[in-house]
């Protein structure tokens, strides 16, 4: 199989024009690319179009490629005829099974025979949503972060029948067009970024159904403490960078027992209806009555900053790097 | 007992100049204090003006108190001498009881009655430590963030003879002077952000005995999705606000079940030699070379820029509210 190199790709199709599907056609948009979309929905393409109009702002501040043009966008509602010439899908439709394998037993025969096809999935398995079909091989996850125009990551995950060859093809055609792709190299319940969430929430929740701290004390434990850290460096490179000169080395010998203690002592809550309560009860107290847009907007305003800022210091370690 | 305004306290010890105690001496030097600080190490004055020398420029950047002097030191090697007309005594003497009780003994008698004896102890039981003590109400820990002159979180935690009214004045103390306090309610072992930070810390690792992801995969989905989230807004909000209109509520309901099962499969992995290599081999591959002197400069400035940026949205936040 001789695939197009993947950053020469021109012919993405997004499957699916909801949240998640309208945000990556904004994403390869702002990437410089022309897109084809298509949707069931009646007023799909509508949708699509204002999903776009509205992003433009913060992708234009993030920083478009040349030429990108926000009505590059080819709406074909019948997706056997969308992907007739398609090099990548990226397919967003509903997250059950059924809705998914029926999609792709709709494009199959129109599919060219090297396009990849990439699910947004975040819950479902790739080795079940290939078994069965015709060129099981070119169907690998591609799973964004919301809203993916702004979230650089993607995670890709191949099944038991996926070409490894994909797999890699894929990583390289995310880096291509802007995106930070890692890869998940066993199909697990949440990929990774999900799973990781989880295990934070848990200790997040575990402390407020034990009565350790308020709801607005354990986000602000993480807002002003933890998070910066985590997010500049990561949880590992946090840990080898803490121990001094020694790092991870000097922190697994000497502190290595101490965690695997702090470990057992880890909660294990369940969501009754007590911990809800508490949980519900604590967030009321911290937004305070702000109204609900207000607290997405300023996230979202955060979000762009913080990107921004990650942008321009990559940038300036490149500059700086010998040979740069 | 009639405590003096937490604001208006000048009479600030610092016991214990290590790179705790330093980073505390050069943190109230910026709030525009004079501080008092005693150590028995037979170079610790110099030392401790060296590092508050240092770390001068990064206060300044972050705003500096009208009148701050990095000057403003006293240093007294006798600690029952330095603590005689003490209000607050932050304590970050080595992290052992037999050291922190023995220390206690020396200025107990000395100490004003109605001062605050802060400890920024990160594993030991203030209820074991106050035991015993004269005045044993009047302990209280006060635990910092490595480092504590640059990062703002304290989490404030009271023992079993600790006066509620000392826990109150402790909080308020701190933040009137630039910190970001929380109330720990109960005594667990690692506080709160400790525990979160293992928490997450777990699934890192287990992502990486498990072989679902490299090490600088599992800080990259950390550093390009969930950490901007996390550092932002929190782990708790982060919820509230992935779940659209209906927030936390919503999200309890429609994945409350799900997260549960993914709770249940995460990881328990333990520091075996096998586990411990592949983390420093990952760790390795992450790091590249790059020299840990450099790493660790390059985390700095990314604090401190990432500090900024919170420190203008909050003033940002501030002046957009009714009645500012």
């Amino acid at each position: 199989m001789s695939r197009v190199e993947p950053k020469t790709v021109e012919r993405i199709v997004i499957l699916g024009a909801g949240t998640i599907g309208s945000s990556w056609a904004a994403h390869y948009l702002a990437q410089g690319k022309s897109v084809t979309v298509s949707d069931p929905a009646p007023n799909a393409e509508s949708r699509l179009r204002g999903f776009i109009d509205k992003a433009w702002p913060a992708l234009r501040t993030l920083g478009l490629a040349p030429g990108s043009d926000p009505a590059a966008v080819r709406f074909i509602p019948d997706p056997a005829e969308a992907v007739r010439e398609a090099q990548f899908v990226q397919e967003s439709a509903p997250e059950t099974v059924a809705t998914k394998v029926s999609l792709y037993q709709k494009i199959e025969r129109t599919l060219p025979e090297d396009a990849v096809v990439a699910t947004s999935t975040s819950g479902l398995s790739i080795s079940e949503l290939q078994k069965g079909r015709l060129g099981p091989e070119r169907y690998v996850v591609g799973h964004p972060f919301n809203p993916p125009h702004i979230i650089p990551l993607v995670e890709v995950v191949g099944g038991r029948q996926t070409d490894p060859a994909v797999v890699e093809w894929t990583l390289d055609f995310y880096r291509a067009h802007g995106k930070r792709a890692i890869h998940i190299r066993r199909e697990v319940p949440g990929h990774l970024a999900n799973r990781l969430q989880v295990a934070l929430w848990r200790e997040a929740v575990h402390a407020v159904a034990a009565g350790i701290a308020s709801v607005e004390d354990v986000d602000a434990a993480v807002v002003h403490a933890l998070g910066p850290r985590w997010a500049l460096v990561g949880p590992h490179l946090t840990i080898h960078l803490a121990g001094g000169e020694g790092g991870m080395r000097h922190h697994l010998e000497h502190l290595g027992p101490a965690i695997e203690e702090w470990w057992a002592d880890l909660g294990s809550p369940s969501l009754t209806p007590e911990v809800k309560a508490k949980l519900l009860e604590g967030m009321d107290e911290e937004t305070a009555g702000t109204p609900f847009d207000e607290l997405v907007s300023r996230r979202d305003r955060l979000l762009v900053a913080f990107l921004e800022m990650q942008k321009k210091e990559a940038a300036a370690a490149d500059s700086t790097r010998p040979g740069a």
